[in-house]
């Protein structure tokens, strides 16, 4: 009765999943370093990875700067002009101007992001935060489903 | 004997890797999505991440709409306006105008990709599909390996 | 006293993790596949994944074509053209003309990589190399951590 215990124990904390919702107010990034550190802590798991995963397709996870807000309204403005709303090159527009953008920032800037997990933590250098890269201009609420896995 | 058994099946639970060939028929987005859920399927993993990757550095893996194709259209179309064909700037041609072009598109795409494994199934959003994007004009096959991790 | 033994061994082999740190001369590309490969071969993992991630906000870490130096010189020609050191758009320039670029830069070509490990090996393509892009104009020491999961 003791093995399969022991067992159990090693397949548990191999895998932690758990999903969670956030309310965006429209376009811009929200940090969710918070969120993501709690799920690391609660996984018990102290050396892995952490991965990140947005069920959407025009709202994106990133990793930026953390210190200065200016970084990430030049990083918004950069994107604006990188990808116009309202481009008449598009033809997917059944949504609205910001219809196709959104989906083509999301590509650019991904929905999938891993860190490492140390030390019980997620291994974040001192200036990176997690955001939630909402693109779309009107709030929405976006799921997260957050992976830690190791020893 | 009982034990080793079963710690084997841990073992064999852990990781799950396979490859797949796809003929491209030349630029443009190809669906795999099926073929990474029959994988997760055969993994017999339950709760996890699936990891992709494409061994190529001219094609690369990204999630996109699924559901109406004049989003894709309008992704080639932005992609070929942002690293044009033929760019006077890039001094690699050796294989063609579409040769350089192809690596950067492929490097702001990314060649890799990893999704949720939730309940034996990939955990994508309902609006979300698995692409393959060739980004040479002319036909070609990839290899893409899939590696699903968890319990 | 076997069984501990048995199960401790598995958990070792689980996740292996390590960091480095490299000093670059400046922007660029730097090729660190040789250092990532021998971390590979001391996790003693067969099977799985290997992930890699920088600390910094300012460098990322990608997989470009190996063979034609002028791939990577006409990457960052590319580069230089998308987003332009010391564009008036920008409000963050605190540490220079190169400040705001270098955070653009990393997040469009990503802080985190994830490989195929196979048969005790990166299963990189033969064309691929892993390459630690620095973003900044002046020289930096960037740390990596590789992470090795699998059985």
């Amino acid at each position: 009765m003791l093995i399969p215990d022991v067992v159990l124990a090693i397949g548990e904390r191999m895998t932690y999943q758990e999903s969670f919702q956030t309310r965006t107010s429209g376009r811009g990034t929200f940090d969710i370093t918070r969120e993501v550190e709690q799920i690391v802590t609660c996984s018990g798991i102290s050396s892995g990875i952490c991965h990140l995963f947005i069920h959407h397709t025009s709202a994106s996870l990133v990793l930026c700067e953390n210190a200065d807000p200016s970084v990430r309204t030049d990083l918004e403005r950069f994107m604006a002009r990188l990808v116009p709303d309202g481009d008449t090159m598009f033809e997917h527009t059944m949504e609205g101007s910001d219809d196709m953008p959104a989906h083509i920032r999301s590509i650019l800037s991904k929905m999938d992001l891993t860190i490492p997990v140390t030390n019980g933590r997620s291994g974040l250098g001192t200036w990176q935060g997690i955001y939630l890269w909402e693109h779309r201009t009107r709030p929405h609420s976006r799921m997260v489903t957050v992976t830690v896995m190791g020893d």
